[in-house]
């Protein structure tokens, strides 16, 4: 699946129409997969693939007798309300599914997917997956050395950090995904100073702009999986936002890792980006030779030919302010995921080192994706250093750490000369102020 | 369900005369729950509770028309082959379940239920339920001191540690049930005085003797669940073996906390004792005068009144050596939850403040079981002091950790005066060799 076949030739165009605007996150090239039903109706939770600004419902494809072979094979398998039994079928799936509906989509072709159209405006979108379990990387060493100076002045960025692609485990109940209201959570904090923590509302509520890969394939307990086998194993990305509570972070997360200062709220895109898609924006991976060189099970040839990929990822917010004027949210940053420390596949192989299992639909975080210039951070507490710089938004609005009303907004795309432009949607979520009352 | 009924009446027996012997771990008082099958066989799983040396089979139950009322629908809830459906149900299901069955089988009854007995030793178990998340707390303040201590020589018990229940999120897909084959990890360690690490078998493979707790009802998104409610949302308790790689984890566990060193394998016990039949084992909650007071959120006058319960554990060994001369296991240690620092009811409501959902057949732990004193220790690295301190077993052998072939066994059980003594059964698991070839 590393090679560039017909489905990414840039000069092809679609029937559908709104799929040829430029700079359209759904052209013929993308075709990536969510899930979802017509707004407002207890409909079928169905599988679907985005084309500009409608949606093939891949259930009513099956029905309408469109499909064959092992296209079908995947649409049948993503006709349900989640993906990951198309996910367990591996990326050749996937791949014929997305080659069948690239040529039944484009110029030319006889439009009998027109009446397996349905608008997104119209739609409404549940998890792309039932998600086994959710494990988050820190694969930006841009943002670990800034949040890790915050957090430990003295020492930010730990000895382990260039050799282990560090991770943890997350929690998957609370996965939601783009539209989620977020409820400001309550929990304990070391007042600056105090000797005893209170329990009170977060004060330093974060976004982290994050990608998600979810997993395919799955290993066997016990054998891990290679790093050149490893994104055979992975079915595509999405927007990931891992809602942070930095106050509550700070105080719990000695010496076991963070846990309700992430915890109560983590938020997908509906759309995953296959790993074909994104083919043409595949990078050199390489690091600064002043580092170490990975060890054996983290390094080939291979990948280091073509491990990065340039998905560039920005942030915005939109007050309570802001949108009663009908103002357009505040961009905040930007990066690229071709910063990160740590591949996908170094991040799969990892994961697998040991033998533990991964499962289809499993989410991996690739932890916030934050550029080596500061003004690239994938987070407030980055942004604000630590909350003592306040940002300034273009309505003269400030912000240290986020306001109960305020809505966060994460893109994602890739653009380069001489490819289709693809996008990823976005990934919303807005603050709801805390619980009134206590928990008891 | 706090109070005592006729289902604890010690003076009680049952037809089934292997349910009476004096210290079996199944007597009418007990009751607990399973998911299994006729072994050999291609049979459903389905849900059974134990009585003496036998299970009744609640699918049987069932069809067979022995149950009505909510005592029927608890049994069709747990005749699947899982028993999340039953937790869902809450405890007022499983209680009339059990005093459905404990009236059945006493001494006396009516023996209709003869013909859905299946004998325990023509049995095999699955796990009890579809886990969806696994949180492991760290509730023996003696175990954090005594690891902390090794880790962390100058601060062994972190400030944090008498005001958070500390918790992490660990692996769902790796869970298994007692007979777990647990191949030792392979991943990245730093020898001493080594600067860089090495990929290598972990060297430093150890056990944590803990209980597991299966989470009954959930809560909402956004919906905390109070102190005094906690326990209504849990349906009972088993043994489990959080296996753990020693060397993996001191070189990875900063600073988002164990990942690797722990996610390759957890084991359960198959049986899962009710917090109904563990309701004459409370005993008062307390702490030392010179601790600090719980936050309000994790205090009550009730709480205080029976939070505690005296589970004794107990770890045993058993080498190759000693299973090839038909030897018993050998006790490493014994221990009881009543020392733990924070209860059950702490662990719901902390994990819940902020607001993060429960859901049915969620799986906590509670940390390693060790008591105050050393020999009271629930792993081998605290029993060891860090593999500096060889154990030496009954027949001369010595371990600092755990060797390949060996055999690690949990028990857990109940007992006071004036009670009828209950028993968890127990959980075991074998280490194999570390995969022969790397991962690539």
């Amino acid at each position: 699946m590393s090679e560039l076949n017909e489905t990414h030739d840039p000069e092809l165009s679609s029937w559908v129409s709104s799929a040829n605007t430029p700079g359209h996150d759904f052209p013929l090239q993308n075709l990536p997969f969510a899930v979802f039903r017509r707004k407002g109706t207890d409909e079928a939770w169905r599988g679907g693939v985005a084309i500009g600004d409608d949606i093939v419902d891949l259930a009513a494809c099956v029905v309408a007798g469109h499909l064959k072979g092992m296209a079908l094979e995947a649409a049948r398998a993503a006709s349900g309300d989640a993906l990951n039994a198309l996910m367990a079928l591996g990326p050749g799936a996937a791949s014929a599914l997305r080659l069948a509906l690239s040529r039944a989509l484009r110029t030319g072709a006889d439009r009998v997917l027109a009446d397996c159209l349905v608008p997104q405006a119209g739609a409404e979108f549940a998890l792309p997956a039932r998600i086994g379990d959710y494990t988050d990387f820190y694969t930006s060493v841009h943002h670990a050395t800034r949040v890790g100076a915050l957090f430990r002045p003295d020492a930010p960025l730990l000895p382990n950090y260039k050799w282990v692609p560090i991770g943890y485990h997350g929690r998957s109940s609370s996965i939601g995904v783009s539209g989620q209201a977020v409820r400001r959570p309550t929990g304990q904090v070391l007042p600056a100073g105090a000797q005893a923590p209170v329990v009170a509302p977060s004060a330093r509520l974060d976004y982290e702009l994050e990608l998600g890969v979810f997993v395919g394939p799955g290993n066997a307990l016990g054998e891990p999986i290679g790093l050149d086998e490893a994104e055979a194993h992975v079915f595509g990305m999405c927007l990931l936002n891992d809602w942070s509570a930095r106050d509550v972070q700070g105080w719990e997360y000695q010496p076991l890792g963070p846990f309700l200062a992430k915890n109560f709220a983590t938020t997908v895109s509906p759309w995953i980006v296959t790993m074909e898609a994104l083919a043409p924006f595949r990078l050199p991976w390489s690091r600064p030779d002043t580092d170490p060189e990975p060890l054996p099970y983290l390094d080939s040839p291979a990948h280091r030919t073509r491990a990065a990929i340039d998905i560039r990822v920005s942030a915005a917010l939109q007050t309570p302010a802001m949108r009663a004027r009908g103002e357009a949210p505040a961009r905040l940053s930007e990066s690229s995921f071709r910063h990160a420390y740590w591949s996908v596949a170094q991040m799969v192989a990892h994961h697998t080192v040991n033998g533990c299992n991964l499962q289809p639909g499993d989410l991996l975080g690739t932890g916030t994706q934050s550029g080596p210039d500061e003004t690239e951070s994938g987070s407030l507490v980055e942004l604000t250093r630590g909350g003592r710089q306040p940002l300034t938004l273009p309505d003269g609005e400030q912000r240290t750490f986020l306001e109960d009303g305020d809505q966060v907004t994460f893109s994602g795309w890739c653009e380069r000369p001489g490819a289709r432009r693809i996008g990823f949607g976005r990934v919303d979520g807005t603050v709801l102020p805390a619980r009134q009352a206590g928990p008891r």
